[in-house]
């Protein structure tokens, strides 16, 4: 499917600098980790992070450019959209991470999961389901 | 940017079947509503479903057609990712659900709060970070 039809096509809006070089060093749950991140955000769309400061909680969507978007099921059977795996057949992933500060268009958080260079697609109040 | 370079090109992994006409008639938290509605999802992508049950929470990703993605603030000068708004570089909602059942293909979900016939392009577990 190669989607020249499709509308839905995501564009970058930043990339993520990490310290993770590779998916086995990228924690499995990067809101366990209390490394820090930077996310680069393009100039085009710098003005998107006005009203973001220390403390804010947000969730930062990446494109998980290694993962295998082809099976929706592992070898278990699994179906992978009742996991969080990145194998998915929109390989998104939606990282919970808290705001340590704004400089410019560097949105330095704590918690970042991706791999070093991910495409950012997507920075947003995390939501906390109360029902 | 007509985007056919890029691999961020998401797929309909199913339809939103919901009471909502129209942008004013959908909830803007889903998650308060009772209201239930369904996710049909398409053939290519039902074993994807396994394991899911009712009960779950899950987080249903669509695809905001009617969004304006052209602009990173509003009115009041408030950046695309310091809110919630649908109005953003990459128009995707995230809605968290309750799981009422899954018959088949079809995955009734209470709070869903998408425009009838949206395209839903994920399901995920919600995820409560507890940071």
């Amino acid at each position: 499917m190669g989607d020249c039809e499709s509308e839905m096509y995501l564009v970058r809006v930043g990339v993520a600098h990490t310290p993770y070089e590779t998916l086995a060093d990228a924690p499995r749950q990067g809101f366990l980790s209390d490394e820090t991140a930077t996310v680069e955000v393009f100039e085009e769309f710098a003005d998107g992070l006005a009203g973001l400061a220390a403390g804010d909680e947000v969730t930062v969507v990446y494109w998980a450019h290694l993962a295998d978007r082809e099976s929706c099921t592992n070898e278990a059977g699994e179906g992978a959209f009742s996991r969080r795996t990145p194998n998915r057949p929109n390989p998104l992933n939606a990282c919970p991470c808290e705001v340590v500060d704004v400089d410019g268009r560097r949105l330095r958080v704590r918690g970042l999961d991706a791999v070093d260079g991910s495409a950012v697609v997507d920075v947003r109040p995390t939501l906390r389901p109360e029902r």
